[in-house]
């Protein structure tokens, strides 16, 4: 998807840059209050306190938006998460950061999680289901690969497929944030963190 | 919600029963393949082969409908889990049979799924996502909790939170289930049933 401001590959200046940003992240609180059918562009608009051109001058439209939306979602948590695990010393401690910083991270960000729901269904055909999970799953299941793979070279972890066992852990993380999203109350989020830490642990261990 | 054909609690009719039923099945296929947004009641409609008009004589509307897809798909997936799980004796036996139903219903279900997902987005409001989670989530939580709360009575199982345990076993079928049904080629469902099933029965072992 191409954006509006840029027509020939042109560089966005700061400022530009800047006011996107604004409008993503008024769009992702939009979204997480209101609902992605809700969240037309002049309601963001009004959110922001602009007028509903000035995002239309930014973004191609309410698709160009909502997918910078959830590239600027996947690319916050996926940092964060990065920072914890380039931390840690072994694999072990690495995977524990992983899980660990996933739920920080959530604890910490419950509208973009409540907005990535949203986004989440909206996905009517196959191509885009096929789209976002590139988007979304690949780098987070190749970034536990990779932890899970070296743990195993380095003998820290027992054999199992490691591409099965990135499946699993992401799973675990993302079906309890998913609850979670659904009804703060019901889940404590502290303890599945613990719980979960400490099954990985023993689940990989060598 | 009521139905239009029980405006005074009038017990359907087995071939209003009938009839209902083929509209709900044909809306999972027309939601899994097409999308939520995509489809209409007229399109449901004709994969059933009917006059939208029929549709209309069964339920007050889309919401109607949808809201009887969700019990329908909820209560197919409910009913073979609990199956399962009552033909083990044990509480080990028992958890082992629910993740394992879980995995087996999803192989066998994948477009119930597809709907389902597409459906979960859907609640803009927060009110939508708390009657979504006390029909879909609650039930699941409190069949693991008594699975888990039986198992710690009979000294089989640690201790532990039954409410966290059972929120991160759902969570973790959850979660690998929508990375599946995102994309089936990245995900092999016997390999992740049979690690989850291993995990959960060494993190719950006294």
């Amino acid at each position: 998807m191409r954006s509006k401001v840029e027509p020939e590959g042109r560089k966005r200046t700061f400022t530009e840059e800047a006011r996107r940003r604004q409008i993503v992240e008024c769009a992702i609180t939009t979204i997480a209050k209101e609902g992605l059918a809700q969240a037309s562009l002049a309601r963001i608009a009004g959110e922001v306190g602009i007028a509903k051109s000035v995002i239309s001058y930014h973004f191609a439209g309410k698709d160009e938006l909502i997918s910078e939306v959830i590239n600027a979602l996947l690319r916050e948590s996926n940092q964060f998460i990065k920072g914890w695990v380039e931390r840690a010393d072994t694999a072990q401690d690495r995977l524990r950061a992983y899980i660990e910083a996933s739920f920080a991270f959530m604890a910490e960000h419950r509208e973009n999680f409540a907005a990535m729901v949203d986004i989440w269904g909206s996905f009517g055909t196959v191509e885009a289901k096929r789209a976002f999970n590139a988007t979304a799953y690949d780098p987070c299941r190749r970034h536990l690969e990779g932890i899970l793979k070296a743990g195993q070279d380095s003998g820290e972890f027992r054999a199992f497929t490691p591409r099965t066992m990135a499946a699993t852990i992401q799973g675990a993380i993302d079906g309890v944030m998913l609850q979670w999203v659904f009804d703060a109350q019901a889940i404590d989020l502290p303890e599945c963190a613990a719980e979960l830490t400490a099954m990985f642990d023993l689940a990989t261990r060598s």
